[in-house]
């Protein structure tokens, strides 16, 4: 069991520990040219929750990665959430003015940068991950772990599919099946592989590893449903960006689909079915932990 | 000695084995979500030049890298190449409607699908990479290749860098430095990087890679110089988009700095320099053709 205090305390350690570690991986606001380096600074230390990159954190300690190989992977992870929230925030997209709290990348700096420091941080990521220095014996699970966010972040059953499939959606009908495919790919797709890079890069084998991916997608669906309910029932500043965005845009929501209260329900199972999941495996503390927070959160 | 016909046969044929691995490397027209494989494949099928993968297979060759390491290596540059193509099209950067003598990505498909299949195109770049099946002793060339190419698409003497400089200098005054640095970083950059990469998957040692690094410069630098005087002097039909942007936009080209003349005796002179750089190289005779071929461009 961790109580509510030993979690807040880890969240907050872990955040401090990656805004460490991000800083030293993402060029400095004055290397040239500076102002891309402003804008991808400006959206990476913009105070998110950094669910994605502390769930790594929490599952790569459960099979004791290496903090050398574990950090520079859960920030790789941090910079992909990040590039795709600054693209979909862009006109062309769902043209969004607030994000966490503050005006969004295009905003500040304008769209041509906005959509290079997207472009950048993806780029930037990749490069992350691919410069960890992991020994020759273990360079297999390195190369497993980045063929296993690409394809999270890919198009097929991956977040841009996600993306592409929330954009066809928009203002048509759905049903519960479409509903979960855009849900597990926009959403899901990227915390599942969140979850089981720290299992990748433990080495572990089969059985556990089904564990973590049941784990993880029933996490990131509920997660998304808590996100939609939060657009119908968060203030702006509970959730940082304008609430209500999606019903205008009439998107395929679970609220719009089943209410507020049985869509809360869905994730209340949906957590449960997670740690149910996880149970058999030994040190599952946190991730446990980590699950009832996604329920809790109001932003 | 490559003559004329061998080259132009050479070429053709490293040009059907591209298209037959990227038609596999890449999901189908029909594959769901089918609008962004059919927009990814639009502009990776458009009938580019294919340069910098051939430059791969060719360094590759020479060191008796595999197939099937080689071509989803020179596949996936082909990917990040094309992906800022779309990306650099969009009306936030350039703003063109024509591109290899097509209507550009966002033209046929919309902002927003084209701004994706940007993004995808990187990404699965990535993951073509990752995915290539190296035997685990050879690994490590694996991940340096990752690295190689991913900080040659970067913001720091990379790729995106170079695009935020061309945008930062448009309108203002540049000297040759600038000019230097923009060019080495915007194109010169991924195709050092395509030739690199060839010597890296071969396991090659420090000299023959500082040849072939040179080599690259030279050859990058040169083929930006002929593009820039193309933009002068190139009809639509030859370079397949609208020429004369780079006056309007007012961009730091070589053209606008010393001259046709001047600008194609710049190039001519670096061309030399990369055949000087890899003279002592064994089977260079195909990188020799091609650094002839970048002078003799017409589109």
């Amino acid at each position: 069991m961790v109580t509510a205090t030993a979690l807040t305390e880890y969240l907050n350690a872990q955040r401090e520990r990656l805004h460490q570690w991000l800083d030293r991986l993402v060029p400095s606001e004055t290397t040239p040219p500076d102002i891309i380096h402003r804008a991808m600074r400006y959206s990476l230390f913009a105070g998110g929750k950094r669910l994605r990159p502390i769930l790594t954190i929490a599952t790569g300690e459960m099979f004791d990665v290496p903090e050398s190989w574990l950090l520079p992977t859960a920030c790789a992870i941090e910079m992909i959430h990040t590039y795709s929230l600054i693209h979909d925030d862009l006109p062309a997209l769902d043209n969004d003015d607030w994000r966490r709290g503050r005006p969004t990348c295009h905003k500040v700096f304008g769209e041509a940068i906005a959509l290079l420091a997207g472009d950048a941080l993806l780029t930037l990521a990749f490069r992350t991950l691919a410069e960890i220095p992991i020994p020759d014996a273990y360079r297999d699970r390195q190369v497993r772990a980045i063929a296993e966010i690409a394809q999270a972040a890919g198009t097929t059953e991956g977040m841009i599919g996600g993306q592409v499939l929330d954009l066809l959606t928009e203002g048509k009908p759905f049903d519960e099946t479409m509903l979960r495919t855009i849900h597990r790919a926009k959403t899901g797709a990227l915390i599942t592989a969140s979850v089981r890079v720290g299992g990748i890069l433990g080495g572990v084998g089969p059985e556990p590893m089904r564990a973590l991916t049941r784990y993880g997608e029933c996490l990131g669906l509920a997660f998304q449903i808590i996100d939609d309910v939060l657009d119908v029932t968060g203030t702006p500043e509970e959730i940082g960006k304008t609430p209500g965005k999606d019903a205008v845009a009439r998107k395929a929501t679970y609220p719009r689909l089943y209410g507020i209260e049985a869509s809360r329900r869905q994730a209340e199972a949906l957590i449960g079915e997670a740690l149910e999941a996880i149970r058999s495996l030994p040190r599952s503390e946190r991730l446990v932990a980590l699950a009832q927070l996604v329920l809790e959160r109001r932003g």
